[in-house]
C-alpha cells in the first residue's frame, strides 16, 4: 500500500501500489473535475505533485497532449494517468476542484419510515453432507434447506453461483450463507459471512451522481458518495447528450461506459469508506431521468428525444450487474426503477415514493425543479403528473452572469428600498456570477421594492444608481466590478428577468393544468412539497413572491431535499416500497402539457409577477404590504 | 461460393470461400473422425485432395506435425486446417471415416403422440404507432398487444431484444412477430417472419451426438444431424473424461468447449439442411447423462465421479444460449432436462418421457443398456430407477477381439450343432473384430449348443474343431485368419464370456432388486422396453437365452430405439411433456444398487446362464428344447 496525501485538504488515503491518483482522490471522498471519467481525454483532472514525484509512473502521451511544458515543469500531472508506486503528496489546484460544490450538493432527503424487509435475504444454513443414502444434488440440498424462505419449485440460481456451489459447500463444511434476491440464489458464501448484506442506491442526475451504501440488515446508510456526471463532457443538458448519442451506436456506448465507470468508482469508494467488501453488495437500485435510464442501459434515445418522446421501456427493469459491467457481487442485480414518460423519470417516481404522496388522502403538490420540472398533483385516489418545460434559467443558465451553485456564485441577494444590494457568495471567494437561488431573490426583491413591474420591466422613474441602460438593454448592477473576481460588474438584465419569468410561468402553468384536470383549486392544496437540491437552497419567500408556486401559507411549503436517492434507498430496504414504486409508475396519470388545450392560456397568465389574476396571491400581497 | 465434391460418396456441397473442408464435409451431412472437434490437435480428420489443391490454403504447422512427408506428397491434408478458395474434389479415406457407422447410429426412436403446444410461441401483432396521446413505451406497447397470451405484469424481456426493439418496431412499420419463451420475450422480428419457429433437440451421448431440428409450428423433424462426441479424444468412457476434468478448470473448460463447438456445427448443419436461418431457433433442449450435463454446463464433476456421486444440480436448468456460446437466435434458451442421480441422467428421463412409462397402469421394465444401464421398474403409482454397473463388454469393449459396431465388425453370429460358425459383417469388408450384438449371439449360441455350461466354461469333451487352448486359456474361433482383415484368427475366450456374464448379471440383478423393492415378481411384468442403439441391434432371442432380461414371452419385449432424443423432441413440442419431465425426475425413486443389501446376492445368482434359478427361465428352456 502507498500513502497519498491530498492538499489543501490534508486528507490521507492508502491505496494499492499502482493505483491512479484519481482513484486515491475519490477514495479519500474528495472530488476533482473529470469530465471524461478517467480516460485521459478531457485533461481536467490536473493535480500538482508536491513530493514523491520520482516514484510515479512516467508522463503519458495523453498528459503530454494536455499539459503545457511550463505546467509539466511546475509538477502538473493528470491524476487519471499517473500511478503511485510510493508515498506521494499532491495538491488539487482550484481549477480542478469539482464544480458541484460539496456544500451545495444534496445527498440526502426526506424519507418515510419503512420496515427493513429487503428483497435481498441472506440466510445461514447448516446442510447435512451427502451420503449413499442421501444423494441429493448440491443445489437440491441447498434449496431444501431454504424451504421456509422460498417455495422450492420456484427457486432459480445464478449460473456463476452454480459453478462455485460444490467448492463453497465443501470448503465451508456445509455451513453456508445463501443470498436470495427474491426467488433467485445470487450468492453462496461461507456461513460466517451471513451478517454482511449490502445494497447500493444510486441517483444518476444530469449533473451529478449520488450513491448510498445501505446495510440491508440494519437499514443504515453506511457511506455516501458523490461525483460529477462524467457525461458533462458531452453537454450540460440532456438534449445535447441525446443528440450526440443519436449519431451512432458508438456514441451511445461511450455515454453508457462513462456512467458505468463512474458508478464503479463510486461503488468502490463507498465500500472502501465503510470497510465493506464489494462482494457483499447484492443489489444496486438506480434512479434517474429517462435519458439517464436509457444511457445506463445502452438503449437508443433516438425516439425519446423527439415527439412523441417514446421511451424504449418504462417498467422496472433488472439485469445482472456483470452483464452491464457494474462491479458488485458476482450474481448481483442492477434494478432501474420505472420511468413514467419521456420527461418523467425514475427520479420522479422515487420522489413520489419517498414523500409518500400516493398514500395521502389530502391533496398535495410535489415538484422537482430542473430544466424540466416534474409536477405531481393529487392524492391517493388519483394522482396526475406532468413535466413542465421550465428551462435552465432557475439553475443559473441562459442568464448573462448566471452560473452553477459553485464557489464564487452569489447565492443569496437582498435589495433595500433605496436600491442597495447585499449578497452572499458561495465559498471564500469574490463573486464570479449569480446562481439560481440568487436570480430568484433578485427578481423577487426588485418586484417587492417596486423597481420592476408585473411584466418584469424596470420602472425607470426611480433614478436608481444601479439601474442603467447598456447595449443589451436595461440592467441592474448586483456587484460592482471592484467587488468581483471577473473584473467587471455583475448585472441582471430585463432579458434575464424575462428568462426567469418564462421558467416560473411554465411551472405555475403546469400546476394549474393539473389542478384543473383534477377538479381542484389552489385552496384545496394542503401541502406543496419541493424536492431536489434546487428547493433546498432557494428562499421560499422569494419563490412565492415571483409566483413559481401557488400562494399557500409558508408552513404548507415543505422542502424535502434529495428524495430521489431516498426513494432508491427505500426500494432496497423494503419489498413493499418496491411494489409501491411499480404502482406509482402504473397508476399515476401522465399529462402531456404540449397536448393540453389550456396550457398556453395558463402559461400566459403566469407570465406576470406574481400572476395575471392577482387575487390568487392575496397572501403574498399581504406579506409585501406588512 | 465454392463447390466441394466429396468422394467416394459423390456428394457435392457449396460453401463460402475460405470455409474449411471439415465444414464442407459436415454440411454435406457426411461424417469424418474428428476427435478434437476441429482444432487440429488430433490429426484424425485426414482427407486426400484429388483436384483443386492449388486453390487451398497452405499447409499449416499442425498439418506438418500430423502428416508424414509421404502422405503430404500423396495429397493428404487435415480437413479442419485447410480452407477452400475454389472448387475442390476430395476423398475421405477409410481410416478417417467416422467410427460410428451411420448404418448403426440410431437417430430416432419411439415417441408417444403429443399435441403441438410448445413453450415457444411466435405471435404476429400490428401495433398502433405512438403519438402525443399514446406515449406508452415501446415495450409496454408490445406487451399490451400480447395480453391474451401472457399476463402483462409477468412479462420479462431479453436485454438484447430490448436494445433492438425501437429499431425493429419502426423498421417493420409496427407489424412484428414476437417470440415468447414462457413469459419472456426472446425475440422480436418483422411480422412476416411469424411462421418460422424452430427448436433444436440434442442427445449428447458419450460416443455420439444426435441433433433434431424441430418445426415448432408443425411438430415435424425437419433435419437430423449426427457427430462423434469430440471428447472421445479424452477417453472412450465417462470416468476417464471426468478424471481429466477433475485435474483443472482448464481441462473442464476444454471438454465443455469441445461439446459446444460440436453442437454449434451440428446446429448449423441441420439448419442448412432444412434451409432454415439459425436466427429462427429459439430453444435448444439437451439430454445426456449426468457427466455430459455437467461438462456442457461447465460444472465440476469432481464430486460426481466419486462416492456418493453427488451432482451439482439435478433439476431442469435453462440458460441463455449466448452465455453458453451456443449458436441460435440472440435471445434463445438452452434447456438441459433434469437428471435423477449421478448415473441416471437426463437421457434416462427422456427415455421415460418418450415411452410414457409413468402413465402406465400395468408394470413395465424400461432399460437403456450402456456402460451403465439405466433400469426403470414400476407403473404410474410408483416407479423405481437404478443404474446397473454393466460395464462396456456388451458394447464390445474389454473383449479380446471386441470392437465398436463399425465397418469390419462381426455383428451377427450363428453356430450350428456341429460347431460351425456363420457370421455377418458390417460394411463391405473382411472382419476385424466382434461387436456387442455378436458377442451376445456367440455366448447364446455356445450355450444353446451345450458347448459351454451354465458357468460359461467350455465343455471340452466335444472335441470341437474350433475349440482350442491358447496361452490365454480356452477359446473358440469365430473367424479363421484367412477370412479376416487382421491376418489372425478372431476368437472368443472364456474370459470374454465371463465379461459378458458379469455385464448381463449386473443388468438382471438390477431388475431383480427393483422388482423386489416394488413388491413385484417377473410374472407381473407386462412389458420390457429396451431403449437405445444397443437394443436396436441385438438378437432378442440371444439376449433372452443368456438371461440379460427376465424370461417373458418375446412379444412382451419392445425395442424402441433412441428414445432419449425423442424425449427432447417432446419437451420442445409440448409444455405438458416439459412438466412431465420434471415430474419424472421428481417422482421416480432412485435406488443406489451399491447400498442395496440384496444386490450382491442377486448378482451372484445371475452369474449363471441363464440364471441360478432355472425355473425363472422356463420359456427359454422350452424354446431351446424345440
Amino acid at each position: 500500500m502507498v500513502l497519498v496525501t491530498i492538499e489543501p485538504y490534508g486528507s490521507r488515503v492508502e491505496v494499492c501500489e499502482g493505483s491512479t491518483l484519481l482513484h486515491a482522490i475519490r477514495l479519500a471522498g474528495l472530488s476533482i473535475t473529470s469530465l471524461c471519467g478517467g480516460f485521459g481525454s478531457c485533461g481536467k483532472c490536473r493535480v500538482i505533485v508536491i513530493s514523491g514525484s520520482s516514484k510515479l509512473s512516467e508522463l503519458s502521451q495523453l498528459e503530454v497532449k494536455h499539459l503545457r511544458d511550463s505546467e509539466i515543469r511546475a509538477g502538473y500531472r493528470l491524476s487519471c494517468q499517473v500511478r503511485a508506486f510510493n508515498d506521494v503528496t499532491l495538491y488539487i489546484p482550484v481549477e480542478s476542484r469539482v464544480r458541484v460544490g460539496e456544500r451545495r450538493a444534496v445527498t440526502r432527503g426526506f424519507m418515510r419510515k419503512v420496515e427493513v424487509k429487503p428483497l435481498v435475504k441472506k440466510i445461514r444454513v447448516q446442510l447435512p453432507p451427502p451420503s449413499l443414502r442421501d444423494q441429493r444434488s448440491d443445489l437440491d440440498r441447498l434449496i431444501d434447506s431454504l424451504k421456509t424462505v422460498v417455495e422450492e419449485s420456484k427457486v432459480e440460481v445464478d449460473y456463476e453461483v452454480l459453478k462455485n456451489l460444490p467448492t463453497i459447500l465443501r470448503g465451508s463444511n456445509w455451513d453456508v450463507a445463501s443470498v436470495l434476491w427474491g426467488r433467485e440464489i445470487v450468492s453462496i458464501e461461507p456461513g460466517d459471512a451471513f451478517s454482511e448484506s449490502y445494497g447500493v442506491a444510486i441517483d444518476v442526475g444530469t449533473s451529478k451522481i449520488v450513491v448510498h451504501l445501505i446495510d440491508l440488515t440494519t437499514g443504515e446508510v453506511r457511506a455516501v458518495g458523490l461525483a460529477e456526471n462524467p457525461q458533462l463532457a458531452y453537454g450540460e443538458d440532456i438534449v445535447s447528450r441525446m443528440t450526440f448519442a443519436n449519431i451512432s451506436e458508438d456514441n451511445l456506448r461511450t455515454l453508457q461506459l462513462l456512467l458505468i465507470n463512474s458508478i464503479n468508482e463510486l461503488v468502490e469508494s463507498v465500500c472502501r469508506q465503510a470497510g465493506v467488501s464489494i462482494n457483499r453488495v447484492y443489489e444496486i437500485v438506480v434512479v434517474g431521468n429517462t435519458a439517464m435510464h436509457h444511457f445506463l442501459l445502452g438503449l437508443k434515445t433516438k425516439y425519446l428525444s423527439a415527439s412523441p418522446f417514446t421511451p424504449v421501456v418504462g417498467r422496472t427493469i433488472s439485469f445482472k450487474a456483470r452483464d452491464l459491467g457494474v462491479k458488485s457481487s458476482t450474481g448481483a442485480i442492477v434494478t432501474f426503477l420505472p420511468v413514467i414518460a419521456g420527461f418523467v423519470g425514475a427520479d420522479a417516481v422515487a420522489d413520489a415514493l419517498a414523500t409518500g404522496i400516493l398514500s395521502r388522502e389530502d391533496n398535495v403538490v410535489l415538484l422537482d425543479v430542473g430544466t424540466n420540472t416534474e409536477i405531481f398533483v393529487g392524492n391517493s385516489e388519483r394522482m396526475l403528473v406532468c413535466s413542465a418545460p421550465s428551462g435552465p434559467a432557475l439553475e443559473g443558465a441562459h442568464i448573462r452572469h448566471g452560473m452553477k451553485a459553485v464557489d464564487g456564485a452569489i447565492e443569496e441577494v437582498s435589495i433595500s428600498s433605496d436600491g442597495e444590494v447585499e449578497y452572499r457568495v458561495i465559498g471564500d471567494a469574490k463573486p464570479r456570477g449569480i446562481c439560481g437561488s440568487a436570480i430568484i431573490d433578485i427578481v423577487a426583491e426588485l418586484y417587492r421594492n417596486n423597481f420592476i413591474d408585473s411584466r418584469g420591466k424596470f420602472r425607470r422613474s426611480y433614478g436608481l444608481k444601479r439601474l442603467r441602460k447598456s447595449v443589451n438593454g436595461w440592467e441592474y448592477v448586483i456587484a460592482w466590478s471592484n467587488e468581483t473576481s471577473i473584473g467587471k460588474d455583475i448585472v441582471v438584465s430585463e432579458k434575464d428577468i424575462s428568462e426567469v419569468m418564462l421558467a416560473k410561468a411554465a411551472i405555475y402553468a403546469g400546476i394549474s393544468v393539473l389542478l384543473r384536470r383534477r377538479g381542484l383549486s389552489e385552496r384545496d392544496i394542503s401541502e406543496i412539497i419541493v424536492a431536489g437540491s434546487f428547493g433546498t437552497h432557494i428562499n421560499p419567500l422569494s419563490a412565492r413572491i415571483i409566483g413559481i408556486i401557488p400562494d399557500v401559507p409558508g408552513d404548507k411549503v415543505k422542502f424535502v431535499g434529495n428524495t430521489a436517492i431516498m426513494g432508491a434507498d427505500m426500494v432496497l430496504l423494503s419489498i413493499d416500497a418496491r411494489s409501491e414504486a411499480e404502482k406509482v409508475a402504473r397508476t399515476i396519470e401522465y399529462v402531456e402539457l404540449s397536448a393540453d388545450p389550456y396550457f398556453s392560456e395558463e402559461f400566459s397568465s403566469a407570465l406576470l409577477i406574481p400572476h395575471k389574476d392577482v387575487e390568487k396571491f392575496t397572501l403574498v400581497k399581504a406579506l409585501l404590504n406588512q
